[in-house]
């Protein structure tokens, strides 16, 4: 039997090993702390030829120009006509849907006028210009170019300029693909630490960018970390995972491979079931321990349900919920007759997959909704990727004669109050004389 | 006269000028970082024992147990009491104004049904639990006590957790009758890095917190930096800023005492007046040097303007909205004829001032916009503090039979694509058998 821990919500002690289990924290060690600090100086001071520098030592790419650094609009076609076809219709698909959905996300300005004349309100209007990191190698995925492109420009950015390394001159024709459908404007074949530090600062050939998203390994997030103010920057994600809440009257082989789904992601990734059914937990682990050879990332997926998943037996749906809340996950399944009754209790979780047929796997691809979501428990105060990431907001306000006269009498007392007396000052000068 | 940097767009290297006078950055020094890590660390290990210590040390005060820390809901309405009538009118005309401006920002759910049956939306829910620093002694800000608290109340926010500073046991009236206003739920006698760790991660009397606002001082904002992840944080500071730009038809003495309005904050804060008029400019000059022996805080805003203020003569209207989208000021007050006319031209700023009688202060108090406000060229990216901060989505995605299946063939090609087979294989596990 493939070995994953059992727990029954009621044990004793039972709390202390789910936070013990839930527990993450993604720490930069000094070393790798030491390594993007020098790069993201060296980048910022030197410009291109720190980049043709790091390109050449960490990717193993010789590089005569700044320029060779960009790779033409042309290229990223020329991939979407090689790759076989169904590919690129999935792919095409997935964008029209991910780009349906997310125009529902789009939030505009709004004001009201006060019986006085004065006028209050937002302005909102997108970013300028947005980075997209894409990593390279093993975990090159066009879908989350995608996810990540799409709310760009649905919110309306100008500028979308994506950075993808291509260690030993190594590119992948579905990212690139993925970049032509969504419309990316440039990309820089540029990754790690300087790839993020070319973005915040720019240089003579890569423009600076107003925010930074997509993910990356530790030297991206702690590069990312460390411009953040300078640019915004998404969430740093941790470790996938996966919550499965379920009935017992779910084909248990759709449930075991539901949570192998988060899991082969890897090592570190977490994959819960939580069901009030015994028998019926029992019955996925049987799947578990059967399915799981049949699959070519046996190994991760071991490894993962080993270290950190759980089966957890409940009481009833009242616990379950309880336990939904607590653990806040990534993506949560509620595999059960009618999730849509069980929306109301749930406070906290990243994307809310209902029903028996909603496979967490479809959001990822195709669903439309987006695929870059709070880890960690994160969605206690965070929301999935969006367009509201890509959009801000100014406050607008326009006193009338009458309004600035009644607020500057409130505003100069509060002012006095302060001791801040220009404030005060400032707002009588508008106080109507008799 | 007052000394002011007075510079002009067309001149030679008035580019690089600008760009230096802009530049920011907060840095913490080593020497913060750690004392800091060593506070954050102690009360995380030892809880309340360690709010003692650090409450006796920095804010020399001897509290027995934790249970002294708090400060009893009864004690901020004897606050409320106890300050002068005016004031009392004064916050609570505040509080209405700023509620009532914030509850058009709320964000409800929304789902909507495809052709096949599969409902995709969001679920818009408040976070659960939210602490709010407030700085203590000099610059203890009641209205910073509504800006933060009310945004937090109109979003749902369950439980709103105080923390204030109480250097020698002198409590602030103004700021415990604010929150006794805003209906703040619990206040504790905290500051520094401890206030922080404890909301962070909880002590055996002070609640764990989702979320933690406010200003505070370097070790607070460093504190902050450092538990972001654990909770989420608002933006970090930095100093205030202003950029009034105006056509010359202005009282120049307005827009001076608007100017030290900002400059008044702190020494690092920055005033900038942009204008077309040249001959205005002198006169706002000669205001300032009048009008600055005016005022209590002379010596702050004298430093201030001389440092980091500047007067910037432009062509025209174009030039000035240039100025301004790459200063992405805080504060930007339109004093001109018809401010609305320019309002698409301006991509970047914290909150718009429009037309001469809408003093920025009035925005600061009491208009009913936040003043809480992306500093540091920040307006690029982020926006003004709103109940869109303390509210979290969850996407929401259930497939009809159909629908899952005609989405699963789009993911499993995908997936395969990726070489994420066990996705491949749960969706597969929904394409409809013919």
């Amino acid at each position: 039997m493939l070995n994953i821990r059992r727990l029954s919500a009621n044990a004793t002690g039972f709390r202390k090993e789910l936070d013990q289990l839930l527990a993450w924290e993604t720490v930069s060690n000094d070393a790798v702390n030491d390594i993007v600090k020098e790069v993201v100086l060296a980048v910022k001071s030197k410009g291109d030829a720190a980049l043709l520098e790091y390109t050449a030592r960490f990717d193993r790419l010789q590089l005569k120009s700044g320029s060779d650094l960009e790779i033409p609009t042309s290229e990223l076609h020329a991939a979407l006509e090689r790759i076989p076809q169904d590919q690129r219709e999935g792919l095409e698909i997935s964008a029209e849907r991910v780009r349906d959905y997310h125009q529902k996300q789009i939030q505009n300005s709004w004001s009201y006028t006060e019986s006085d004349g004065t006028l209050l309100g937002q302005q909102v209007t997108p970013l300028d210009k947005v980075g997209l990191y894409v990593p390279g190698g093993k975990a090159a995925y066009p879908s989350s170019v995608i996810m990540n492109a799409i709310p760009a420009k649905v919110a309306g950015v100008k500028e979308l300029i994506m950075v993808v390394p291509t260690p030993d001159g190594v590119v992948n024709d579905m990212v690139l693909a993925a970049a032509a459908i969504c419309g990316v404007d440039r990309v820089f074949t540029l990754g790690g630490a300087q790839a993020v530090a070319a973005l915040a600062y720019g240089t003579e050939t890569v423009p600076q960018v107003d925010k930074i998203v997509g993910p990356g390994n530790i030297f991206v997030a702690t590069a990312k970390r460390m411009v953040f103010g300078t640019v915004g920057i998404d969430m740093i994600a941790g470790p996938s995972e996966i919550l499965v809440y379920c009935d017992g009257k779910t084909n248990p082989d759709w449930i075991a491979m539901d949570l192998f789904s988060q899991a082969e992601h890897d090592e570190d990734a977490q994959s819960i079931l939580v069901t009030q059914d015994a028998a019926f937990a029992d019955q996925v682990h049987e799947s578990m321990s059967r399915l799981v050879k049949t699959l070519p990332r046996e190994e991760i997926i071991t490894k993962a349900i080993t270290d950190r998943g759980a089966i957890i037996v409940v009481d009833d749906e009242e616990q379950a919920m309880e336990m939904i809340n607590i653990i806040a996950p990534e993506h949560l399944e509620l595999s059960v007759e009618d999730p849509q009754a069980l929306l109301p209790k749930i406070r906290h979780a990243g994307a809310i997959f209902m029903g028996r047929y909603t496979a967490e796997a479809l959001g990822d691809y195709c669903a439309g909704p987006n695929h870059v979501l709070p880890t960690s428990r994160t969605a206690r105060f965070s929301s999935p990727l969006g367009v509201y990431d890509f959009q801000k907001r100014s406050s607008l306000i326009m006193c009338s004669a009458d309004g600035a006269s009644e607020l500057g009498k409130i505003a100069a007392v509060l002012a006095d109050g302060e001791g801040l007396q220009a404030h005060a000052a400032s707002a009588r000068y508008r106080i109507k004389k008799d």
